[in-house]
């Protein structure tokens, strides 16, 4: 019996592999391409990764110093030495590096905040000092400023909303915020709109220090003095070089005057480690914070302003340095003018080793491994575009200056864009345009996780299945995996968002610890202890990302599917209809408890904390357009699936060509609300949340800040958006061959 | 027309007092009842009573201290000069002090624990050094430990749950629990159970340090320094002397064994301040503890065991000592055989000036202004006991032994039993008796909120109004207050659960704030600054349990009410077969992913974490017995409802006997499963969650630890108290006249 059961394994095991089928290849193409995929596997080396991580992290590295353009310098000999054509494509962007940063406690008593990350003896990278970048937000407005302090928690919009009822004004104020919850750049944007002179943000301890873990060099989690560099451009009006909005950053484009630069902060900026913090959070008096704001200092946290004053003075060299992209490629032998393009960004803060050195050295062995099997004999139907951005960090300026200088080709030409970043052991953390969805799906459920020998796919629907509180049942019943939709923070946005270029954002996370991110500990030796020893999962990725860019690039037939994106869309709008109720009900319910006076009542009468204020009650939003729109496209959708398997040959041209052309359809040319830079309707980064993604921008964000108005003509735009990807797909779908 | 609004309002004001009905009472003695209300209110004086907390609380006077005897004799004496009644009745009870209390850490480092809460200038009580009780904790065992650490978070069953995953084992152990969560015996019996060789409990300053707000005496928050005392006798197995159970402590009674006592702790165990806890947590090592673990120290919380190892040494004194009830009676002048109890204990662990002689000058108050109005010409038409007891902080043991005592006549003899204890300022929190709820809520409608001059039901319900998430329809449509169901925690005990007495909890809190409770600081100063300035919540809680008294001493009908009772019964009935659902539910999930290996896959094979293991699986449960049985009650409560009104005269003392009795039926003389001592069967304290309340108390914990045999048991015998009790009402029914 037991025999019995073995063999018919063996026999299933057979039988899924010569059965399986995969999007966009025919039953003799997949086969190629699955044999092409394990010789490919076989090619990557994780010692290969380990030495490159272990060279590109030896020096601080970022955009503008000399041991950066070595690493794009190295990169390019690496690229070139394995075949590619590559070349160094240069742009001159503005760059701020700090020059003075003073931060002082004045009231009760001066203390000097140190603003220095400590050397560790043990871990030596730590201690070559050498070409370090100190601690500073990029893109901070210089200047000083002198106030008390007020405590903002994460300065989000609900944070404000708060201390509005605490009756605490930040006019004239500086706020200390912490880390987190937020993308940085938002925190000093709100604060300066509520009136605040300059803002300080901090890694509070218990959101990546020792309330989460041990130490480093004990532990990976952050140490005392670390902090968090970080760009606080106001990417999410628009990324890359903030003197060439929407134009490359080359010789002959206009700058624009630093005055007229609208991404740059209104105030000083500066951020701290939770050891310089501490003195001026222990200063601080007025109301004890909200229990949910408490952080893990061992000190009562108060709201303020003051007693606590400090003064903040900073001054940065606002350069014009060359950003570096290394550009390498392989032209396709059949259609040389569609490119599927592979990037991760090179440049690091400092040593940049998970960050992005981790993301890179995966994409550098799948380059090395593609170009093995092209030695072997293969060539690639599309070209092939390998990436190696510069200047991500300061705001996505190399990928983002390359999109802008190559837009006309890039909208013509470019197939997706699969990028990576960080990587780290864990769960395949897999984010993009859901017309994709179905194919990053089949490609995680053969590629295997190197802890459980699970398919990567089984390892992150366990994690799912045992979530709390439970998945639903449609989600628990769900076999594909689903992609999230893409915010920003990093370099997937122009080609996503600007142009409309679908794309995928992969990696892995969730296992590997620590609080390394940005700051001076974010080491080979820390990646290498903490994150992914032996870059077992540098492997991992590199054989997702791999076939990703293989069979985009092989796939007789592109891979692009709809049903899926119908489906995502289509939670996205339940989502934003239920948004609008629960506002509404919501306000209702709160005007009604504070005008019969209950809500002050209930609340503590020697406390500041007082009701909230009486909102404009939520109109009823007409979804109706939308969701009409939405009918139509399901009903494309299921009739281009139909259409599968029936296209005449002498179309696939024209047939591919609708395919990935089809992600423009969900862009307009005059973008987004205030942002015309972000043209996607469907995906965007949240103008007041930053990096987190929010789903039909223009729609979502309206109802958020209660511009109801904007709302319905947001809904008429997404809705014509979806019935231009509708027709699209039936132009498609026509193209097959009636039976 | 503002004018004419004003007089609107007199007018109503007029109208409603005029007619407000009183529960038991006929329009005429109501009228007379608000009168003497309205006299009584003005005799309560807040001079008096901070006056008499500051005599009181002047020393350290825990039971069988001196200053222990000074206080029940000062207390005798004023109830004496007001008229009273009154003796002391004392008991000869056993109380453990401490000899030797020794703590170090000697691994991997020697450091002796201070164990010393340091004296404060600015808080001259706090450097009166004499007759000061160390910190302890009551009935923990005499003995020496030596072992690693093991850190168990608040040391509740789901805690343990928690370790065993984490494959770490307590046996030979010595385990350190945060205070907090469950009552604090629970952490070293379920310690014991697993294994653990001492238990030490340390306050963490998340959940009441400089985590919750500023420390004294700066602030309200407890020191670095501070300990809580308390007892940690199996007070759900028989709370009381220890040497007695279910038999008063006096001359003739015979004592248990010392090894034959159930109710002292198996190991010994020692509260800590956050100061001496910190460098043991600080020196373990293991894994990380779960997120949801951390507190607020400025370390990385570990589980161990070890490195840290400590060795704990504590002899007590076992002293017998004498106990000192206070008893005042004032005789009723119709029923004098009935009695309306009202009681409050008297001994501090220290200066106990919140806890317990905030309640206690409240109810001195009370008895103060009964006194004035008894020498203005009014008799009480049953008998009010006012009763100060002794020795409820090592285990409710003077109450215990009272009640033990005189367990024949209170059985026959008491209406109901009116409990407070420590008070503050804020919210009304009204706990005990369903049959009293319609009771309480009359009274809650009529006593002014000192701070916003709304009654306190009008304040309690604007807080339950603005809760998060909003409280259900019903919830919020329901006019009437909820008392919550009693577990235990102070002297009702006795008097509910094991004699089945009609008992009231009353206080105010939620908004005095401090981590005072139980130490050295729990002074008059700290009072009077934190948790009610001037006294005005005392007055206000005197005017509540007063009314509650006077009124239950004066109704011509006692105001019992059982609509309320079966609406919550029924309540609890629900929350059962949702708990046995939920539990059947989430076992067949979790052995779901347990046995396909979903849950061992998504779990880092990095980390010390394990799936959990297979359970059984949870059969259905038949609880239509309980539920036909709530059936026929609530016809017997609505036909009880209906013949309101038609009572003949000569029935009203047959009918107020019946009506008082009525608690009685939800008792039986077996008790509980495994703790005969308590016979209710709808409240009891929980075995293994302590003061925590567990209503329909045999069913509930049955299922809880999967015992469902006994809950299937238990379910006919709640089903036959409920059969019981609607046999009583439809008895009391039968004494009214038929049209």
């Amino acid at each position: 019996m037991r025999m019995l059961l073995f063999l018919g394994s063996i026999l299933y095991v057979c039988l899924t592999h010569a059965e399986q089928s995969l999007l966009g290849f025919d039953a003799e193409s997949a086969a190629i391409q699955l044999q092409l995929e394990q010789r490919f596997d076989e090619g990557l080396s994780q010692a290969d990764q380990d030495a490159w991580l272990r060279e590109l992290s030896a020096k601080p590295h970022h955009v503008g110093s000399e041991a950066g353009q070595v690493v794009a310098q190295t990169i390019s000999k690496w690229l070139s030495s394995w075949g590619y054509d590559t070349t160094i494509e240069t742009y001159q962007i503005l760059l701020p590096t700090p020059k003075v940063r003073k931060l002082d406690l004045i009231e009760p008593e001066l203390i000097v905040a140190g603003l220095t990350e400590e050397a560790l003896p043990e871990d030596p990278s730590t201690a070559a000092r050498e070409g370090l970048l100190a601690p500073y937000n990029a893109f901070s407005a210089d200047g000083s400023a002198e106030g008390e302090l007020v405590f903002i928690n994460y300065g989000r919009p609900e944070d404000h909303e708060l201390l509005a009822r605490y009756g605490i004004s930040l006019e004239g104020k500086i706020a200390i915020a912490k880390y987190g919850k937020s993308w940085r750049g938002i925190k000093p944007k709100l604060a300066a709109e509520k009136g605040a002179v300059a803002t300080i943000i901090y890694s509070d301890p218990a959101d990546d220090g020792y309330g989460r873990g041990d130490v480093y060099p004990h532990g990976a989690y952050k140490h005392a003095s670390a902090v968090q560099r970080g760009s606080v451009m106001d990417m999410p009006v628009y990324p890359g070089d903030v003197l060439t909005p929407g134009q490359p950053a080359i010789a002959g484009t206009e700058r624009l005057a630093m005055e007229d630069v609208a991404t740059i902060t209104k105030i000083p900026v500066l951020p701290v480690s939770y050891q310089d913090a501490l003195p001026l959070l222990k200063a601080m008096g007025g109301s004890v914070v909200p229990q949910e704001w408490v952080g893990g200092l061992p000190i009562t946290y108060h709201l303020g302003p003051g007693p606590a004053r400090v003064r903040l003075t900073l001054e940065f060299n606002w350069d014009r340095v060359p950003a570096y992209n290394v550009i390498a490629r392989w032209p396709g032998n059949q259609y040389p003018e569609e490119w599927v393009i592979r990037g991760n960004h090179h440049d690091g803060w400092n040593h940049g080793a998970a960050d992005p050195l981790s993301g890179l050295v995966a994409l550098l062995a799948e380059a090395k491994a593609v170009a093995s099997l092209i030695r072997e004999g293969y060539q690639p139907s599309r070209t092939i575009i390998y990436a190696a951005w510069d200047a991500e960090e300061p705001g996505l300026i190399g990928s983002t200056e390359w999109v802008e200088h190559h837009a006309e080709k890039l909208s013509k030409q470019a197939v997706a864009y699969i990028n990576t970043d960080g990587n780290s052991r864990g769960f395949l953390n897999a984010g993009g345009s859901h017309s994709l969805e179905k194919f990053v799906d089949e490609i995680a459920a053969v590629v295997d996780d190197p802890q459980t020998g699970v398919s990567v796919k089984a390892r992150l629907k366990a994690r799912l299945a045992i979530s709390e509180p439970a998945p639903s049942e449609e989600d628990a019943e769900r076999d594909g995996l689903r992609l999230y939709p893409l915010g920003s923070g990093s370099d997937y946005t122009p080609f996503l968002q600007h142009l409309g270029i679908a794309s995928l954002n992969l990696g892995f996370g969730g296992e590997g610890s620590g609080g390394s991110y940005h700051t001076l500990y974010d080491t080979y030796q820390h990646y290498t202890r903490f994150r992914d020893p032996g870059l077992a999962y540098g492997s991992t990725l590199a054989k997702v990302a791999g076939r990703a860019t293989l069979r985009l690039a092989n796939a007789p037939q592109l891979p692009f599917e709809f049903t899926h994106l119908v489906d995502n869309i289509s939670g996205y709008v339940d989502e934003l209809e239920i948004l609008a109720d629960t506002l509404r009900k919501q306000t209702a319910r709160s005007n009604a408890l504070v005008s019969t006076g209950q809500f002050a009542l209930a609340l503590d009468p020697d406390k500041a904390l007082k009701a909230p204020v009486i909102r404009a009650e939520v109109p009823f939003i007409n979804f109706t357009p939308l969701k009409n729109a939405l009918l139509q496209l399901q009903a494309a959708s299921t009739r281009l699936e139909q259409a599968n398997g029936s296209y005449p040959q002498a179309q696939m041209g024209r047939l591919n060509k609708l395919l990935y052309q089809s992600e423009r359809l969900l862009t307009r040319d005059h973008g987004l609300p205030d942002r015309s830079w972000y043209r996607h309707h469907i995906y965007a980064p949240g103008l007041t949340t930053g990096y987190g993604v929010k789903t039909i921008p223009g729609v979502r964000e309206a109802i958020e800040i209660r511009d109801f108005d904007t709302a319905e003509e947001q809904i008429l735009i997404a809705a014509a958006v979806l019935d231009d990807l509708s027709a699209h797909l039936n132009v498609i779908a026509d193209l097959a061959q009636v039976e």
